[in-house]
């Protein structure tokens, strides 16, 4: 069931050519409220990473700090391996648009992943299957439609109502799986690192200004962890401590259906409210 | 009981003069391993922004990526303001040494923290009271004297064993103090986000080869909420959720005694095992 022609999320996160200069171009089909959606700018971010000549070995870290929206358009990618040795490299890269303004300001590490003692601390957090769970509605927002969101727990009610009603939990477990099924790799992996709604929407009950501004996800599986789960989605959950002052956080993981946790995130995100 | 002379710590993370570059010098009372402290290393790029005459606001995120050890003696700061806009700032650090090796990437959002809805969803911990419990015994690693660690659960015990035993929780609850007190602000944050032993010590019961490879921090509270802790110490949670193909993951939570959370941490590290 996995396309041919090639994904929407392939075609959205493209980049071309460049040693340290990269260009990619915005994709209407993962818009936000105010520009592209920050998992595609991760995304393409780590694709122009992968696809350089000089890397090595797989995404273990990847930081993403939004400075500024994106324009709609074209953008550069300015590059930088700043440092490696034998088993790890570090790399910086600058998002710029129009006369070199920086909109987003990133740091990855990539590693060589040896064998080693292995131990998964963390539980399944387990859920209904993807198939006895409705889809959740479509959105105004292009990047959410790309995305088939299951919610096991934590669907979130837009009714309204905001500081009026006691906060809701903003816990949830969802199945996040491309729209179009598309075999997880790392790219995707990161992409859906910032697919859930922000939390503030879910302990609020409304929608509100939101943005957020720093993004960092931990890589646990490699390439050939991926290969092995050949799975199209994954259950994810995400969960907030706080909210004050205008910032609030989230952390989430995500885990492969087999139980195989995948990667971890966290961000903090401005909200009005 | 604050000393009036300069805290070791002070002296430790101080840096000097400088618009882009700032220097600074290793201390032999923060040595860990094979190099400083990463905890002093991050608050010491944390002081050269908040010293920085164009710095604006307060940290509200910082991520340090550890390229490679830093070496005794002498270091560079090249200090970059990437963007800002009304009410955040977007900041590079990149330590140098020698020739113009990078030892250590930095990226940090400083924000004007204005008033809005407020919400902790994450619990206290609470503990037994400090003055109740005793401090963790001295270490050969000077960073580790420096601190006063008083454990409420999960006291590593360092018997050896390995993976021989079955692993135990990776999860630690305690206290944290400098040693000689001083009272909390965003620096000693910063430093104490980095000041939990490595997880995987912890689940394995001995210390293995191992090092932090990129650490970010969020606050949660910015300088007129720290004074009005007024406080020397934070209890302190830690925990991992995976340990694979010699990496994982740490996650933290530093609270005040009387119940804020002041900040969140997670970093990733190499270990040998």
């Amino acid at each position: 069931m996995l396309t041919k022609t090639p994904h929407l999320f392939d075609e959205a996160t493209a980049v071309t050519a460049g040693d340290s200069r990269w260009q990619g171009r915005t994709s209407p089909d993962y818009w936000a409220f105010v520009g592209p959606f920050g998992g595609c700018t991760a995304a393409t971010i780590l694709r122009a990473l992968m696809q350089h000549p000089q890397r090595a070995g797989d995404p273990l870290a990847l930081t993403v700090n939004y400075c500024a929206p994106v324009a709609e358009g074209v953008f550069d990618l300015d590059v930088r391996l700043v440092k490696a040795n034998r088993s790890s490299q570090h790399w910086s890269v600058e998002m710029t648009q129009g006369g070199g303004e920086v909109a987003t300001l990133a740091t990855a590490v990539f590693a060589e992943r040896r064998p080693s003692w292995s131990h998964q601390p963390a539980e399944f957090p387990g859920a209904v299957p993807f198939e006895q769970l409705r889809s959740f509605p479509k959105l105004k927002m292009t990047w959410a439609n790309q995305y088939d969101f299951r919610f096991a727990e934590g669907e979130p009610k837009f009714a309204g109502g905001g500081a009026a009603k006691l906060p809701s939990s903003p816990y949830s477990k969802l199945w996040i799986a491309d729209r179009v099924p598309r075999k997880l790799d790392a790219l995707s992996l990161m992409s859906m690192s910032d697919a859930f709604f922000g939390r503030v929407f879910h302990a609020r009950h409304e929608l509100v200004p939101f943005g957020t501004v720093s993004l960092t996800t931990y890589f646990h599986a490699d390439a050939a962890n991926l290969d092995a789960e050949d799975t199209t989605r994954v259950l994810a959950t995400a969960d907030a401590k706080i909210f004050h002052k205008s910032y609030g956080d989230q952390h989430g993981e995500l885990w492969s259906p087999s139980g195989r946790l995948l990667a971890t995130t966290t961000q903090i995100a401005y909200f009005k409210a």
